[in-house]
């Protein structure tokens, strides 16, 4: 590996960190949702040192979050000798298969059906929770007692008056409402960065598997934190400007160009390493 | 007329209006609506007189509804000789047209299509007035700032969210909002009214063409005024028991027993009287 070379990783590294709060346990759990989703894969304690190391997250901060998310019931964890071997549990694979459909899409959504709920009028902390209960379902609240839904309204009916059917407008107020002002700067954010990567890749140095897995990781992660933080809708329920659609595109590209290595690759280049 | 004849009658008159609040200018605007609706149908101060002066109204009050009428722009009066004749403004004549579908319709209404409207979230006060045009336009006020309206939402669109579509769920907490208890009871009544009038006319006593227009008249007032204070829904939004499908059904059948007498028809038989 040659000055220049490492250089070119660090600066995509420094583009996909700085100023971002990475939560130590949530990239791991963007790790392995991107690159051991499949029941059997596994990722060794020093193979998660190796990718995720670079980000300057240290083994102490990964032992402590390991520790958390096998707490958490999300992994599991067997030893080989002197070597951790770490496994999404079932219900961490099912968890990560079903934020997996939104995060890799490769288009917006524009979903034909919609339904809208109204709920009872009733007491505003009564309601809140059966809003917080819809909206966890990936409902949007458009006002009070009242949340829009993708599709049918499925078996999950509650006791609101339902309508399903079509947009007929979606006004400025709402967009406003939705497109939240610090959203719209992680996505700005974020496509700067997305865009000082590509440049950098532009330049073709080589990447070994470890280092695409490591900016994998970084790229999932940011991209999955500002995406899964707002509810899963089309371009027209956002303010002009918005770049959702633009970051998607990047992050899409990026992943074709950073081929996803197998963990039994990962494990070989670590090893030899 | 026999007196047996004209206890039919009675019977049928007091059946229509006891215990119900009869506002002259009212019964005279359901007179218009039902009996001289066509353009250039007019009906002379004396007929008018004739057909409303068996429900216990006397000329003087009549007197005052015809000015005020006048003076809202709903009828136009002229004078041949020593007789007023009034007829309906091309603004009351609209108004009729637009209330006779609703009035006359056989069968409850049944819409495939609805739309609801969601209001920006605002101050009470503001929000009301929004609220109070869209209920005028014939929408229901589901919960606060969110309303139904029948069809596509059409050019009348607001500046709220609005998705049109199919119902889905109509839970009991709105059936029992929109069916007022004091509705539900002047249909009731009504209904039971109704039932003497057809008992009474089952006796197979001659009614003249003056007595056919006072009980049509009050028929449809009585209707008109229950209908119109509730918005056009089917069935599924009200309580069980509700009677207005029961109620229609009756208006309707009575309706088609007592023909309606053309104007000139009613004036012939007022002169000749």
């Amino acid at each position: 590996m040659t000055d220049t070379s490492e250089n070119w990783f660090q600066t995509c590294v420094n583009a996909l960190t700085d100023g971002r709060d990475q939560r130590v346990w949530s990239v791991i759990v963007s790790l392995f949702g991107d690159l051991a989703r499949t029941p059997g894969d596994r990722i060794s304690g020093p193979l998660m040192n190796a990718i995720i190391g670079p980000i300057g997250i240290r083994p102490e901060a990964i032992r402590v979050a390991l520790h958390r998310l096998r707490n958490d019931g999300w992994l599991t964890s067997e030893r080989e000798g002197r070597t951790g071997f770490y496994a999404l549990t079932p219900g961490g694979l099912k968890e990560s298969e079903a934020a997996s459909p939104r995060i890799y899409a490769r288009d917006e959504p524009s979903p034909e059906t919609w339904h809208l709920i109204i709920l009872e009028p009733m007491a505003t902390t009564q309601r809140t929770a059966q809003e917080k209960r819809l909206i966890r379902e990936g409902r949007l609240l458009v006002a009070p007692g009242a949340l829009l839904g993708r599709g049918e309204p499925g078996n999950g009916k509650s006791d609101g008056f339902i309508l399903s059917g079509r947009l007929e407008n979606v006004p400025q107020w709402l967009r406003e409402q939705v497109s939240k002002p610090e959203l719209a700067e992680a996505y700005a954010g974020l496509v700067s960065s997305l865009r000082t990567v590509s440049d950098v890749l532009d330049l073709g140095y080589p990447a070994t598997a470890l280092q695409v897995a490591t900016l994998r990781t970084l790229i999932v992660h940011n991209w999955r934190r500002i995406l899964l933080a707002h509810p899963d809708l089309p371009p027209e329920f956002f303010v002009d400007g918005w770049q959702g659609a633009m970051c998607r595109k990047q992050v899409m590209q990026l992943l074709d160009r950073l081929e996803r290595p197998a963990p039994n690759t990962l494990q070989i280049a670590q090893q030899a390493a």
